[in-house]
């Protein structure tokens, strides 16, 4: 954490404002001036109450303030809880001098409960007390819920602009669904338009391809704020840039491995089909902000309800993004799969088996290969392959699982990432009670 | 069992044919004379050797015998797992004088190896010596794995005829997936065409739709065999009666509760819209059908792995059956319900959750009405509910806990059963290992 960059011209607290318990409840985000903003938010038809908040401030591009609680996620609570999101709002801009349409509401914790309102009204009105200087570390702190350990990822560009991001995953007050909230700031200078388009980009590559159990939350959130304080020229994201996503663009974009927290990216190699009109410097804020984003998905990963192993799901060789997208989606969802890595059973049948279960998708058997790491398991349907069940489960016992699936069909493909499922994940969401 | 009356004209039996341990491992039904057959198979890509040759056989609508074993799936097992398979109806064929193209295989248990075919071919040629009554008991439990216990449901219709269905489910033998298979037999007289309708019309209320993990076999097959011994005139099942399907016709063919084995079905009461044209008698064939079918199907659940708790969920006004079905399919499959019915835990809110994932269905949140048994807990996004936790903890610890959706968008309804997910569970598919 320490060694992660903050972005000019931004405050950041959290502290303790009594929601619940004693730990640290109520955070804040704050620009000293109106930032360029994008969001992404839950597809739930339940959404939260200040995600349909939310929304609604995020409409024309722009935010100043974001405002989190934790402890208590003010979803399904009735017009009682909409008016308190609403609230939030009001009196934190109040307090910050800030149009409320500027702010952007955040909670996370148990659902069906109305928040206290008086304790959160004491908390935002205190904020010009609280936000005294960049303290990013116990704001990232203040979002957890049972999280294990704070999710913060940043990076410096060569020209001195930062990206610094923050995450909560999986995590549970009471039983109750895991809620991942996360927010990215950076001092760049960027249209709303553009920055919308790079954070759907950055999301299907990173949030949007994990998973803990399969379940969504009614709280979901991403945010990127860009307050342009470096004072440097514009960045575009090109409409289109999107579907010059392939494999070679991922690798372009991503080097392997990811750096560390703090250190500055690899230099950026130019190559097919990363357009020409793509600056230098533009390449390098895309990189930081997509490994930002994938950092912090991995780490919700990795912190997962239970988790005891993290595996990642490569599906190579498809027709298309969407049959990649479901073969991958199929396998880092199966229970089976899952409480086979869970075991380090080297019961590769049942990857055969979450392959055969995408109905929707034209499969062809006979031209399937899967692999654990280097280890060749299915060479297609009619094709005996005898694979060494001894190194499979060595395989499957290293706390990082690699599984590739080539449906040599194509050349799309899709990367996943998800935990496995054990025990612990029935207990703590079973056992204990509300 | 022993009430379950066996129809007319069939041999069946059950022995330990050595394929694994000493434990019932290969089974037969025989009819006396060729009989209309129809049959069900997984929708897995990577189908069982078993399901490859059964759907060849069942092509003309006729089956005169049934060939199974457990312990050993014949799944990925190449070339050589295909000719066993193959070579199971040739040597069943050759020691009882049966067409091998009448004779369907089906196999169950580990995945990957080649079951032992010397063992095989013995055990089909000994048929004519194992095959002197209608043992179904045996033939029962010859086809469980690490089942509880066999799952036999019978009836006798007013005209004499019977009715009678097996049915094995969740179990391993090693850590494995678990296949369903599901044979019925009846000494009706029906035509193929008529008989598969029929089969659809029933799987699709009863084995389609229940769940124990969300993951699907390559091997489930279910087979129906109506021989016509009874003598009587054929039963139609006309093109056409399966849109006929609504909640009342529900209500008028199943009745409630479902009678025990061996109970004669209640009498027959005719409403709209079960049309004229299906006779009493036909009516009450199809309510025995179904209503094994049913059976067995939530008996399949109540032996789930690691199942402590059995919920059925209820989905009406639905504007489309599939509506109504994704929705049902998202709340059964949910980890964190299934976790929620596990720990007894009042946490509806998980309920909320899992509809709301139901992202490509329309969902009108004002509207939606949740239940647990009779109580209300959620009627619609902006209204507040102030359920009784502890009737709802009290409703939650019942062996059958009842979840009813109303999504107040139309007529169309679908009923769903499934068990919850139990550290058990993880045990059985994790900590064994091959």
């Amino acid at each position: 954490m320490s060694q992660a960059p903050a972005p000019s011209g931004y405050l950041a607290c959290g502290w303790n404002a009594g929601i619940k318990d004693h730990s640290l409840d109520f955070g804040c985000i704050h620009s000293s001036r109106p930032a360029s903003a994008a969001a992404v938010f839950t597809r739930s038809h339940f959404p939260g109450n200040p995600v349909i908040v939310g929304r609604e401030h995020i409409q024309d591009g722009k935010l100043q303030t974001i405002v989190v609680n934790s402890k208590n996620a003010n979803v399904a609570t009735g017009q009682a809880g909409l008016d308190l999101a609403r609230n939030m709002c009001k009196w934190t801009g109040e307090a910050l001098n800030v149009d409320p349409a500027m702010i952007l509401p955040s909670s996370t914790g148990v659902i069906g409960r109305l928040p206290p309102a008086d304790r959160l009204e004491a908390a935002c009105r205190s904020l010009p007390d609280k936000l005294h200087s960049p303290d990013f570390n116990s704001f990232s702190r203040a979002i957890m819920t049972t999280d294990a350990f704070p999710k913060v990822r940043g990076y410096e560009l060569h020209s001195g602009i930062a990206v610094l991001g923050m995450a909560k995953g999986a995590g549970m007050i009471e039983p109750n669904m895991a809620t991942m909230l996360s927010y990215i700031v950076t001092d760049a200078t960027m249209e709303a338009a553009d920055l919308n388009r790079l954070l759907k980009f950055c999301v299907n590559r990173s949030f949007n391809r994990i998973s803990v159990d399969s379940d969504t939350s009614t709280s979901d959130t991403v945010v990127i704020m860009a307050n342009g304080a470096a004072g440097k020229p514009a960045f575009k994201f090109p409409v289109g840039l999107e579907s010059l996503w392939s494999e070679q663009t991922l690798e372009t974009i991503l080097g392997d491995p990811l750096p560390q927290t703090g250190e500055k990216p690899d230099q950026v190699e130019r190559s097919n089909p990363w357009p020409d009109h793509i600056g230098d410097e533009e390449l390098e804020f895309v990189r930081a902000v997509l490994r930002t984003c994938i950092y912090l998905s991995r780490e919700i990963v990795r912190d997962g309800e239970g988790a005891s192993r993290f595996f990642e799901v490569l599906v190579v060789g498809a027709r298309s993004q969407e049959a990649a997208y479901k073969v991958g989606r199929s396998l880092i969802n199966s229970p089976l799969v899952k409480t086979a890595i869970h075991g380090s059973d080297p019961n590769w049948g049942r990857i055969i088996m979450a392959i055969g279960k995408v109905f929707d998708e034209a499969i062809r058997p006979d031209h399937v290969k899967i692999y654990a790491g280097d280890q060749l398991l299915f060479q297609g349907a009619g094709k005996d392959v005898h694979p060494d069940l001894e190194d499979l489960k060595a395989h499957f016992q290293q706390p990082e699982v690699k599984i590739k699936v080539d449906l040599d069909m194509g050349t799309r493909f899709e990367r996943f990432w998800a935990s496995d499922l054990t025990s612990d994940y029935v207990r703590l969401n079973a056992d204990y009670t509300t």
